[in-house]
């Protein structure tokens, strides 16, 4: 059974292999203070930032979860006004958040797949919430309009959510502030780890509010993991297996390049976006073609969403639900790293013929 | 090479093959939303209350490390004042933490391998904080010790640190108001788990502070993993694999039984312990017999720290280093479930000719 699910997803071809080597090497019973752990941490993000085109003045810390990469940059990024770009479940969840964590945030919102227009933003917003990839509702935002959103609001921090999008967006890491994701989507291995790029103007802010005597957190302030990272190392005893695994699989996506890994997605989203408007059942539930997301489509399937569930399965793939009150009516296909050409293929061949 | 560092420490024996056949069978792919998952997740707790022997007004929840249970300890359970019992690094990060999350703390502190005798509690902490195992020293609290601080303190909620204990300590929850560990270090696991065993007297005080309007975290506040884990779920997408491996080792622990576990921890750190005194070199470092660990065994080397580590290392053993500032004047052993007593015999045995 191949797992189209939006994440946890397909685990990645080499991610067994990887596990395996891991222990042969003992690797889950290393120190996290030792230089054997440093080396793996410097591996690790050194071939992000390779991966993902990084700049220098970006540095990379882990958290336990994207969930907490939400609380953290508004804990240390935001004394009282973020603004939210809000279009599904996700992008709603950011901005409450901030609401749980008594600041004042802002929002503007749009119904459920569907992108943003021109939008206002009001000045004095400190940090500027985009989710690029909507996973509920398979809505993408634009890279020109992601990178045209701190040209016009220069004084807000830009924070992308990436969580379900990465390693496919190219983004340009001069027109945005921090972006993160998870593990256990795009990079296709066992949950349990969050990933968060931040530049200097983020690490200047946190400094600021904690010198203005507001708590920015712990164990997982800015401050501290910026600290630790310089030394190759995290603050608390991290999930170092997931840390070296995430490492070997940035590398096995270096050898194959990220170019190659780019084109393939977008050809594995064509093939499934056409296959979806050709049947004459089931439609994208995105309609503005540039709004559709290339990593998690979301097919508006009615009624027949539990027969063409059954039907996937029955083939030997295994779709994600819709999510929250679509759960009835969608079904989300992720596309992945993980998803090869040939299982996409085979996949579309098989909802081709649902009738 | 048998790893006796603190933590991460050696695997538990099982866990290789655990982790096989959660491969074999999908876990790392599952979604964290289906009925698969919890039922994970309902067997590793359950499994849990059974070894500890926890009561049913206990919940229990996950977290990314006992670190963040530190932080979320005070954000959920502390408006204003806690107390802190600091005898060493460990001990000192909590109140720290505290400090950091802007509340105003208060400890009574010991030199570095020394107890508590009879302390005096402000009136008003709200939360005492009592390290079970200072991991940096090598001193354990009493259980008597701890089961008095409610007794004489009933208005405060009595929390524990027993990150480097359990499964060893058989705590009486009557007398505690939550406990927790993380599972790199008495459970023989990869890192990247903290578990919080809490009770409702905390999940009302940190429903009494948000009523207040304070807030006290998003996604892991204490609110939010209770509702969750009523359901058998988790608010974030967690370490699946971590809560799987957890469960499957437990059950291990439950079939070996926690009094055999206990009295072969016991004899482990009896010979240990009488190697040390024994010896005409090295010494215990806690020199109040009724504050030794048991879990965390500290050995005072001097200058002979290096060499006996390395002859250590010869023989098939890797001592832990010496915590801070005794990094070049003390060995750690830990003395876990994953440690056999073949393994503890041999290495005491090797130990007791260094000369």
């Amino acid at each position: 059974m191949i797992n189209f699910t939006p994440g946890p997803s397909q685990l990645y071809f080499t991610v067994q292999d990887h596990v395996k080597k891991a222990f042969r090497d003992g690797i889950p019973s290393l120190s996290h203070r030792g230089k054997q752990f440093e080396s793996i941490f410097a591996e690790t993000t050194e071939g992000l930032r390779s991966l993902l085109n990084i700049s220098s003045n970006y540095f990379i810390v882990f958290a336990g979860s994207a969930s907490e990469i939400w609380e953290r940059s508004i804990q240390n990024l935001v004394e009282e006004k973020s603004f939210h770009l809000v279009n599904g479940a996700f992008s709603k969840r950011f901005f409450e958040i901030a609401q749980q964590l008594n600041k004042r945030p802002d929002k503007s919102e749009v119904r459920a797949g569907q992108s943003f227009e021109k939008i206002q933003i009001p000045t004095g917003s400190e940090l500027i919430a985009l989710t690029h990839n909507e996973t509920s509702t398979g809505v993408s935002l634009s890279m020109p309009f992601i990178h045209s959103v701190r040209d016009e609001n220069p004084g807000s921090l830009v924070v992308v959510d990436a969580v379900s999008s990465l390693p496919f967006p190219d983004f340009d890491y001069s027109k945005v502030d921090a972006v993160f994701f998870s593990v256990q989507k795009g990079f296709g291995l066992p949950a349990g780890l969050g990933v968060w790029i931040v530049n200097e103007r983020c690490l200047a802010k946190s400094e600021q509010l904690l010198s203005k005597g507001l708590s920015i957190g712990s164990f997982h302030s800015l401050p501290t993991l910026h600290s630790h990272a310089l030394k190759n190392q995290t603050p608390e005893t991290p999930n170092v297996l997931g840390i070296y695994l995430l490492g070997k699989v940035v590398s096995d996506f270096l050898r194959k390049g990220s170019h190659a890994i780019r084109k393939e997605t977008e050809y594995k989203a064509a093939i499934l976006y056409q296959a979806l408007e050709a049947h004459p059942l089931i439609k994208p539930f995105v309609t503005n073609k540039n709004d559709r997301s290339k990593t998690v489509i979301v097919a508006e399937c009615g009624e027949r969403t539990a027969a063409l569930s059954t039907y996937l399965q029955a083939g030997g793939f295994f779709p994600g639900d819709g999510y929250g009150e679509f759960k009835k009516r969608h079904l989300r296909f992720a596309n992945f790293p993980a998803h090869s050409k040939e299982q996409f293929e085979s996949m579309v061949d098989v909802l081709a013929t649902f009738q």
